[in-house]
């Protein structure tokens, strides 16, 4: 087959098609000779002709819109092999970026058929999952990472949880590079962290959830799992990006009891420069195909990159059961496939509450690591600040009102002024 | 602790640090400023003061040169888990690339301490290993992709591999998203193509290594492994990047007898900018430390981007005992870990065979797809003319006058020009 064989801008992709949106900048060559290249490279042809078997053609990629830049490729779903997510992204996220054809190739969006859709797990719970198990109906939930993210031995990396949970906080998690170091082994931690978690529930009276990390080599991985579920945990967290597709896929298809937190560390070596890699969109579409429960979709605001456009496209497209196309962005059904809860998380404080609530909603989790523990007076006077901003923000009373009869509140927005 | 703490110009790394070149460009701020950021969100610290442990301090990284834009930084190996490749990425990988205190961010090499590398298996049998099993003494192998690269059934797929083998490669491989599709599927092409191997070996008295594409979860990629294992395989082949680095830890630690070959399909979604995202050096560092045998590097001409500066750099860093540093890279002992056999693939024709092995030596796998099975006269044809001119560069003699007596290289010659 030739580059122009892969050409096809009369064809209407069918639901049987996986379809991709690239942004395709040609290197020496016209934009749509580039497109035929992204096309047969991540298809069924190569540089030369290979006197191939006339059969094969029908499984060849078409392009079928350019538009600007914007090149959309459909890919017969009989390309793919079902329920293997390493395999589907070795076509549509491998060789192409490397391509000399091109300057800058950017995956923008994918969009899956319902056939592919069927084949994986997607997540176990969703948002209305979650919000069962923590039994937490409408409001945001509220969550911290253990700070300093590395360093704390065991004891103190358990008090400070506990001061969190006991503060307010739903979620305690680890730091994604924490993982079973010497100073702090993961099956030790475990245990005091759950025993802190059910002991700050009877005081409070509210379910309290430990995001463990789990991220290691598979089989450990499991193992780590197994523990968790067998010391009666809720969650566990893996980082999905340093672990991978086979790992996470493995881990969801043991089909553990436990919410799957995702934290996405790397992801940003591929998807921050807009015009090359992978989107975060891919990444989240992906993360939700597999099936994580919970995703990291960023701030807009705080000491991360992303902004409010990207941040709220990401919710819409994990919160969706029907995701709407735009010039930017596929339509997806999602059809069965539960939802994935957003968690908003990096250098955010209380006083960024009322502007994530406003912007992402209430099925949002808001994370603030160093914005509780951080607090002029403590972990527990943080915690205490981030749920006071909550209330707040559900009241529809400004943070500055609220502060006057709340003095942990007052206390963190006079301490972090932007 | 402060940005400024993790900054230790005066510092010199110990045997204990794992060390990391960086090339930052800062946002907003100065170099100094951003580099002491970078340090900070990847060991202990974050974006305020958390009133942390004082025993803690010990645990942070130091940024001990900074020279223009490249900053290197030393990491004490507590820091890390041991044995846990994720988790090590999740600090010196993970977070950074997103903070907003950077514009662009670019992990350059990785300086690992000999505690860390002892705690991975490395590659099992490294390139004299290989050249063993292979009895290949001193040149390099010559390999083909079956193409095209995904459609064919079982049976065309087989006679493409016989034909290859049978003129002449030594290995076969499967490309990078064949996995186990309906029109193809895994075991039944496991069986065929071994057959045809085998036949072939008979028939050419060489011994014939097909590598077979495991790349799936982890559970099923292990089953697919031992299967091959099982029916007498020399090789297996994994996508790394897709599938992952737990993954692909997961399979090298199940220490089957296999050669395990790695493909590299997605790398250059975060290796190609040379600002930002990770450098396909630190790929390869990860690779051989966990333990590929072989493992792509590029061609440095043909069908992929990468400038020969790259490719030899690559090469230099698996097939030596002992890197040596220079301004864009750091020293590395190897100590025990065996090498990694490079592999150059993409675009490939006969005609490129001397430009290869005078740049890359003859420790080297080239591999031709599209520059065997597109030969004017069929695959057969094809891989003779690849061996004749490996042959004619092997004895030093231009391909020009070793034409003029093999037409299949002659016929291959006249039909790529470039």
């Amino acid at each position: 087959m030739k580059p122009t064989d892969f050409i096809k801008l009369k064809y209407k992709p069918t639901s049987n098609d996986l379809v991709c949106l690239f942004r395709v900048e040609p290197n020496k060559m016209t934009l749509k000779e580039a497109a035929a290249n992204v096309a047969l490279e991540s298809s069924v042809g190569t540089w030369t002709d290979v006197h191939e078997k006339k059969y094969v053609h029908k499984l060849g990629a078409k392009v079928f819109s350019i538009n600007k830049k914007m090149v959309k490729i459909a890919y017969p779903s009989e390309l793919f092999e079902l329920g293997n997510a390493p395999n589907i992204l070795s076509s549509i996220a491998g060789n192409i970026f490397g391509m000399s054809c091109v300057k800058n190739l950017r995956l923008v969006d994918i969009q899956f058929p319902q056939k592919l859709l069927r084949s994986f797990k997607g997540p176990k719970y969703g948002i209305q999952g979650v919000r069962k198990i923590m039994k937490v109906k409408n409001r945001p939930m509220i969550g911290t990472i253990v700070k300093p993210k590395l360093g704390l031995n065991t004891k103190d990396h358990t008090e400070s949880a506990y001061q969190a949970w006991a503060g307010g906080c739903d979620i305690v998690k680890d730091d994604e590079n924490l993982s079973s170091q010497k100073f702090n082994k993961f099956e030790k931690r475990l245990v005091t962290c759950l025993e802190a978690a059910d002991k700050a529930k009877q005081q409070t009276g509210e379910e309290k959830g430990y995001m463990i990390n789990v991220t290691d080599e598979t089989k450990e991985m499991i193992k780590r799992a197994q523990l968790a579920e067998d010391h009666g945990s809720k969650y566990i967290m893996i980082d999905i990006v340093t672990a991978g597709f086979s790992a996470l896929q493995t881990l969801r298809e043991a089909d553990f009891k436990l919410i799957l937190h995702a934290h996405r560390a790397m992801h940003a070596a591929f998807t921050r420069n807009e015009h090359h890699g992978i989107s975060m969109v891919c990444l989240s579409d992906f993360a939700r195909l597999i099936g994580v429960d919970q995703l990291h979709i960023g701030t807009a605001i705080g000491k991360m990159q992303g902004d409010l456009e990207l941040v709220s496209h990401l919710d819409d497209n994990m919160e969706r059961k029907i995701v709407k196309a735009n010039k930017d962005r596929l339509a997806q059904n999602w059809g069965k496939v539960k939802t994935v809860f957003p968690v908003s998380s990096g250098g955010l404080h209380p006083g960024h509450v009322p502007f994530l609530v406003k912007h992402l909603g209430n099925d949002l989790i808001i994370q603030m690591g160093g914005g509780i523990h951080g607090h002029p007076n403590g972990t527990l006077r943080g915690a205490i600040a981030a749920r006071q901003a909550l209330e707040a923000t559900m009241k529809k009373i400004p943070l500055k009102t609220y502060a006057k009869n709340h003095i942990e509140l007052r206390d963190a927005l006079n301490y972090w002024k932007k």
